[in-house]
């Protein structure tokens, strides 16, 4: 099963682009090595390969169903994600005294792209449940630490986050759920929660929900949110399983992919919850899971991006079909398909797109550990910064870009991609998802526009531009990237003019029209940022021989020819800051 | 039932843009007025709505099964099909002599976008056999019209058209069904066909398969196949049906979308076949049904873009969400999301591609009736000429942007659109196979670029460009649109000097190099021609009063600012020529 994710590209970009080895000279890490790091991969690709790829299609055909009590799923799902726990992979980035293996974030990031690759659904209980443990882990007590949090880092409880609701989605401002404080200490909490992944089944012994609500009383808006905890089973102090919660199933949601993992509708009814951290600061508290289930989400779709360009073209290597153009002669033997331009472009857009972007997700993967583990509090401060502008362009540009790439993997397989026969057509559905779950990338687009590149005076766009700015000046002395380097150049500096124009109108008050086109924003700055990642690949593959490293070249002109010569368009239709999408006072759509 | 196709939209088309009611001067169409188009535009539309969409969610999800002996559909498919048939629409477009009503092609094709946005699936048995019909009309003899044609057009019988075969799809060259001729002048068929809609069922008394077949002995490569008529039961002279023929199911395709519709892999076993025509002329008379065909494609492509859209577009006017851009009021309430910027990005961009394509799709389906029954042979070539020109067009562009409005369609709707308990996810996902049936996407761009562009000495080019002349011509005396006129009119002139250069260094030999990029062309041409009927709408909208005329002015700013604006992209990755896409001796990939 290598049609998964590449191990060669893996580990050129780990070790030969991003230098995930000098994390082990890092006192969190010192027990770890290249050899510690090859081993948890290869666990992680043989438990993907042998115990999630093999049940994807079947947990897509028989999706969850709910028998008016509980919630079923194929029995793989749960042999699984045993072998997952059995691994040690639910605490692996956790501290020793947690029971983790204080595994870098990065290494632990590449692990799940096998996953995510092998059955995106099925993983999905695993991440969210990490996400969860996360959460717990910097804001929870530590006597909710010890009955919520070491549960799931032992894969015995699984955990979700309840946002959302029917009628408040992208608008947390809105939502409704309440929490009635009890003399205990407690809370009730009533309302309904929609869209939750994971939010009931019986993989795992009970279900942590992470949810949003509002204790009467409290501020309006965002500011009134907070956080509690409310187990689908109550937890007795020994740790021992109570009564069931007032979590109840209101319905399951029957969606186009990413079937394997129940989504459901749940209502909350005098359900018990514990507050964790301080009232009416949840919605900070749940930014460290929805940045994380962010970067999870632009993982997924890379992920996916990745397998259908392997099955795309281990299809293309195979079939054959035709011949060269300018071949008449119907007596020539027909050619494999990958010998056609039309099937190449295909192919070479899904490559620049998944090595793309997965090089992107380790970037920003890397930077948590940096966060976390930077000799300065300014490094680390820093790291974040450039952690939350490249937050909305990982989840919003690479699942823009993913799902392209699925459709072009079907494209290469002809009528057979579109057939449940092959494997691609489900990626493809699995892929659609990821645009929209964890903030919609036109969400994804304002949060880049509108907040990300304008905080902190623009600190955070500075902090990018600056990064850029150090790869194009390298490649400015590698005499066959001189060009590569000059476009990226000029590609920046649009960015930079246009993204000061957009702000300075947004600060004179005209909001709407300044961020009106903030999807074209992210197309830019999600384009120039890749092509950043390609110019570093392209460095490091420079002047190496045998066809790897030509790949690499190519995909990266490529990506300069193809992706990055849209700038100066892009740039140019933010900059007419036209008000066509502007909503006018009588609307004629 | 609203939301298949704006019946404003098409009758603004067909009589304000296309002028369609001037057919009704032509010998052929004197009986018809706008009064009879409206009243079988009523019944398509009352059908539709009726009898098609209404089984279009329970076609996908319970598609057709084998029990080894029959292939079975759900019931609704025969009872929709009979209503069609009932209504005289087998038969609409042909002579009186033959049971028809001499219905304009462009009708019977507006009546059918109803019939598709409805049930593309159910529609498709329909379609088939009109296809099917007009290659007998054409091309069967006598007794063949008596035994094949006549029981198509009382929609007794159905039709298929039997190409591919499980190793040669695009590549028809390579096919290797053999038809033996028998001393009765018959012909034995032995073979494999794949990827035939309709192949078998058992909605109508009998199925007539038009497949292509070589028979021994005759010139190598397409020069050497020719066409047979296959019933899947013998007909007696008298028209009774006899024996079962040698036509075995093989195999059900199991499809992503356009579930409702058995598609099969069908084993002719010493199936009895008849010739139609000459024999090795197969491959011309098959052109004549897939041309109709590809035409079909679009408008599918075209139906499901716009009744996807118009789902949006109800959804975003209903569902509240956030505040407008710079409202940061908690309290001020939630306004419909068609207020938000990016929404009506996703509208707008829908409308502009579901309703310029339909502009096109009718357009091009009024060039068959002009074809048909021009005063003058040159003007029926000219008519001919510019169809063919267009035919990759209308399926490959159309197709394309189809489905990217199919993909905005459900991110409009959230999370709510990614599931079943909606309409969209079923719209994209029938929708993704239009870009590769009746000839990929690919071979649409090849076909323009390597064939179509510069056949008889670029005659179709020049005269396709002449129409868009004309049209820039008269743009320019209007005012406020001359700067459309004069954009479209740079463009034109790109398009033109790059397919000089293109088509100037194929002839110098180097084929690959100049068609490697002709996905590009297909893009840069659909631009093009859309830019060229959205000014046209724009045309006939100007000085007119009311949002349904400011709706298309907006779509044609929207059309020429955010997408003709391409066109010097393209155009420049068009020239340079490159072998990016061309495979190199020591492959990378």
């Amino acid at each position: 099963m290598d049609k998964l994710i590449s191990r060669r590209d893996l580990e050129f970009l780990l070790y030969e682009v991003l230098d995930v080895e000098a994390l082990t000279r890092r006192e969190r890490y010192r027990d770890h090595s290249r050899e510690t790091f090859k081993d948890i991969l290869d666990v992680a690709t043989r438990i993907a390969a042998e115990h999630f790829a093999t049940h994807n299609k079947k947990g897509d055909q028989e999706e969850p169903w709910f028998d008016g009590e509980k919630v079923h799923t194929i029995p793989e799902v749960k042999a699984a994600l045993e072998e997952y726990r059995k691994a040690g992979l639910f605490a692996a980035t956790h501290d020793y005294e947690l029971g983790g293996i204080q595994l870098p974030y990065v290494i632990s990031t590449a692990c799940g792209a096998f996953f995510k690759a092998a059955n995106i659904a099925t993983t999905s209980f695993a991440l969210l449940t990490a996400g969860n443990a996360n959460v717990l882990r910097k804001y929870g007590s530590q006597a909710q630490q010890k009955k919520y949090l070491i549960p799931q880092l032992e894969g015995r409880y699984f955990g979700t986050m309840c946002l959302s609701e029917p009628h408040a989605g992208s608008s947390l401002t809105d939502i409704l759920t309440r929490a009635e404080p009890q003399p205990d200490g407690t809370y009730r909490l009533n309302g309904s929660k929609m869209w939750i992944s994971g939010g009931d089944h019986e993989v795992s012994q009970n279900i942590v929900h992470l949810v949003l609500a509002k204790i009467p009383g409290g501020p309006l808006g965002v500011k009134g949110i907070s956080l509690f905890i409310v187990p689908k089973y109550r937890v007795e102090p020994d740790g021992s399983l109570g009564e069931p919660n007032g979590v109840k199933m209101a319905g399951l949601n029957h969606k186009m992919g990413y079937a394997g993992i129940p989504n459901c509708l749940l209502s909350l009814e005098d359900a018990v919850g514990e507050l964790v951290g301080e009232p009416h600061q949840g919605l900070s508290y749940m930014f460290t899971m929805m940045n994380e289930a962010r970067i999870g989400v632009g993982m997924g779709a890379m992920a996916l991006a990745y397998t259908g360009y392997l099955h795309a073209l281990e299809y293309a290597r195979e079939r054959t079909q035709g011949r060269r153009l300018g071949d008449k002669n119907p007596t020539s033997p027909a050619v494999p398909i990958i010998q056609h331009p039309d099937v190449r472009r295909m192919l070479l857009m899904q490559k620049a797109y998944a090595e793309g972007s997965l090089h992107l997700c380790l970037y920003a993967a890397r930077l948590v550990d940096e966060e976390r583990t930077a000799s300065t509090p300014q490094a680390a401060e820093q790291a974040n910064l450039l952690l939350e502008i490249l937050t909305p362009v990982v989840k919003g540009w690479s699942s823009e870009l993913g799902l392209k790439a699925n459709e072009l993997a079907i494209q290469v397989h002809g009528g057979y991609g579109y057939t449940r026969e092959y494997n691609v057509e489900q990626f493809y559905r699995d892929n659609r998802l990821n645009a929209i779950h964890e903030g919609t990338n036109g969400i994804q687009a304002l949060d880049l526009l509108g907040r990300k590149v304008g905080m902190q005076g623009g600190a955070g766009f500075e902090l990018w531009a600056g990064e850029v700015q150090k790869t194009i000046a390298e490649a400015r002395t590698q005499t066959a990237l001189q060009g590569y380097a000059e476009q990226l150049a000029e590609s920046l500096q649009a960015t930079t003019d246009v993204t000061r124009a957009l702000l300075g109108r947004a600060a004179e008050g005209a909001v709407e029209r300044a961020f009106a086109n903030s999807f074209a924003y992210l197309e830019l700055f999600g384009t120039v940022t890749l092509a950043w990642q390609w110019l570093q690949q392209a460095q490091k593959s420079l002047g190496k021989e045998g066809p790897f490293y030509q790949g690499k070249l190519e995909a990266a002109r490529y990506f300069f020819n193809y992706e990055l010569d849209k700038v100066p368009l892009l740039a140019a239709r933010l900059k007419r800051l036209d008000d066509m999408f502007v909503c006018p006072e009588q609307d004629w759509l």
